[in-house]
């Protein structure tokens, strides 16, 4: 008998036929044998439902009202759910994140979990009683209702999962697990059957949104086997795996990209120590994201220095390096709003040289100019003009052959 | 400085203008000096709301998770205040039932507060931040959400007035005081500036719906100053007060009614030890009310039994009744679902006669024949066609001089 931690979205329980669906999906598993701990999310809409009421009341809420005010979509999804396990002659009970002991620190709207008191699960998990949790929430020391953010409740998952010793920790979403790259984009795209750890992160954060990059941080944390599985469709998912590298794995397991791009490019900089910190700061002050840096020493002191962020953040950032510009003298900004963002992401690039010179061969063959490069251990990022994404996307995947076999 | 609880129910804090004019009105009691614990209901119709999404789940929910979804509603309404005072400049926080220290016994659906724990209420206090407690909820000793029942937000702002030792219980709703009887029956009703505790407690069962009568109790219990003002429109509403009784204090308080009410005889009853019990056993057991209840020996070892229930659970009480007639060997059955009861109430009664008598020459003067008649120690109810109703309060009415005074 395993002991499965199953967590589903707000799509998989977004509404009453999908509420009875999933039931039925519990339904199967506790009665095949393995012992469940279910978390879910709110009802699909609910939690932006309301965030709008909240926004009616007061421009600028309380982070900490907000909370216990967000935290009822999780309630309401829970005790229907544990209603619907119910009346299928299940044993249920809807836990809120506290009764489930997820305990976090103090900050609301985004706190952490810091410990999983389980008496009371391991209590229910005894008496065959299947615990169905509230995702995205816990109290802190001070005994207030908090939230993990966005994507919170696949961390409620994992966390559980974790303190529990789980098996497995099973994410249950829209798409039947992870793909070589976006299929909307390369229809050959391949599903892949595991993925490591690390290529996981590189993929979650580069854009293929299966999995919120925080909670593939703690599963990695604590070796918690991790599945990613579809609610709607039967079928094995993407196991994210901690193995060791084999000699067979692939050089590359997946392309990722991120559109909407945009780079800043401040040309003539003075080449000191600190100048970085001094262009960057009022950036991440005003809690713009940036992403890629790149820093080119051209000679007489001078430097180039160009990062990007969100195309939603270009033009806010180009008004706060207007003073750093005029302070450190620097000569001008160029900036380009219509950039993508497409990464090679594999393991396999670690022991192996190569990746990097095919990727720029296949891009140029297509006649796609390279504006911008980033390299991590696992992965090799090129900014590129936005109309090339799909090309981009296409012939890489094509020339790492990913593609799916007939 | 005085120590107020004030109570908000759902009417109240309906709609956003209304929060808003809820807020305003806190916001000035604040700043005029005066202690506040807010206690609020849910958002008018959302109880509602929530009790048909778990219908819709399951006909038959499980009262653990029932609680668990209704209280969802108070929760989202103390959070919205709690954010609407703070763009008011106030502190104020929201408190779920559990983390402003309400315990309550195990039951569902219809806990019993057993006791207040004050501590983060006072500490709040002292640093001058309002608690906006959500009403109606509570935790019991396995740390499971419970409700209080219908009503129950009154009951969580006279124990929390009680254990904090406020000076008053402030209940706000869609009137402005208790009436001498209904005024869309009597215009000429009078709002009273003050009433007792006992004549409260008669005039809420009888259905002078202002108060939930477990409030009332709740607050006589603990000597908790309880007024109820209208959250509409300024006054000083009526204060429910535990003077001794005075000399000039008037004979009859009020005139309270209720529609809907139904009686059943059972004629020819064996005049027996226990045969009471015998009869109404089944009828409480189904769940059924029973209000008004005669015994009449008529001699010979028989005797008529004539008790009266709701309207709507007349034809179950009928048949609840068919196996005792067998049994007991009851001549017939009698039915009346066409009754009203009308109950004049005032605790100068206890020291004086003649109410009864004056009671009866009134609706006998307006030729209103009486078919039931039950007494207490403050209050006279009889049960007449319903078609007198209007007439019979407005008749007692004028004839105990309630009027309002020009």
């Amino acid at each position: 008998m395993a002991l499965l931690v199953q967590k589903f979205g707000g799509t998989s329980v977004g509404s009453f036929e999908r509420i009875e669906a999933v039931a039925d999906h519990i339904a199967r598993c506790a009665r095949a044998g393995d012992a469940l701990v279910v978390v879910l999310s709110a009802m699909a809409g609910e939690t932006n439902r309301l965030l709008g009421l909240a926004h009616q009341v007061a421009a600028d809420p309380d982070p900490r009202e907000l909370d216990l005010l967000v935290s009822t979509g999780e309630q309401i999804s829970i005790s229907l759910m544990a209603m619907a396990l119910q009346k299928r002659g299940l044993k249920a009970q809807a836990l809120l994140g506290d009764q489930a002991g997820v305990r976090t620190d103090q900050r609301h709207g985004r706190g952490r979990i810091e410990r999983v008191e389980t008496e009371r699960l391991d209590e229910l998990l005894s008496q065959q009683i299947i615990p169905i949790v509230a995702g995205f929430q816990g109290r802190n020391p001070t005994g207030d209702v908090t939230t993990l953010g966005r994507g919170g409740s696949d961390t409620t998952a994992v966390a559980l999962a974790a303190a529990l010793k789980a098996d497995e920790c099973q994410i249950y979403t829209d798409v039947d697990g992870v793909y070589t790259t976006d299929p909307r984009v390369e229809p050959r795209a391949r599903k892949m059957d595991t993925i490591t750890f690390e290529e996981m992160l590189e993929l979650s954060s580069l854009g293929a949104k299966v999995l919120q990059i925080r909670s593939v941080e703690y599963a990695g944390r604590y070796n918690v086997p991790l599945r990613v599985l579809s609610s709607f469709q039967p079928g094995e998912g993407t196991l994210i795996t901690y193995e060791e590298l084999s000699m067979d794995a692939p050089l590359v397991s997946g392309i990722a990209f991120s559109r909407d791009e945009a780079s800043l490019t401040l040309v003539g900089v003075p080449d000191e120590a600190n100048v970085a910190a001094q262009i960057l700061t009022p950036i991440s002050d005003a809690g713009i994201e940036v992403d890629m840096i790149v820093h080119t020493t051209t000679g007489e002191g001078r430097a180039d220095f160009t990062f990007t962020v969100q195309r939603s953040d270009f033009s806010q950032a180009e008004a706060l390096l207007q003073p750093v510009i005029a302070q450190l003298g620097i000569d001008r900004l160029k900036g380009d709003d219509g950039l993508c963002k497409v990464s090679v992401v594999g393991v396999g690039m670690k022991n192996h040289t190569g990746v990097a010179s095919r990727m720029f061969q296949t891009l140029g063959q297509e006649g796609i100019n390279v504006q911008l490069i980033a390299t991590s251990e696992i992965k090799i990022s090129v900014a590129v003009e936005e109309k090339y994404l799909e090309l981009a996307v296409r012939s890489l995947h094509s020339a790492f052959n990913l593609a799916a076999t007939e």
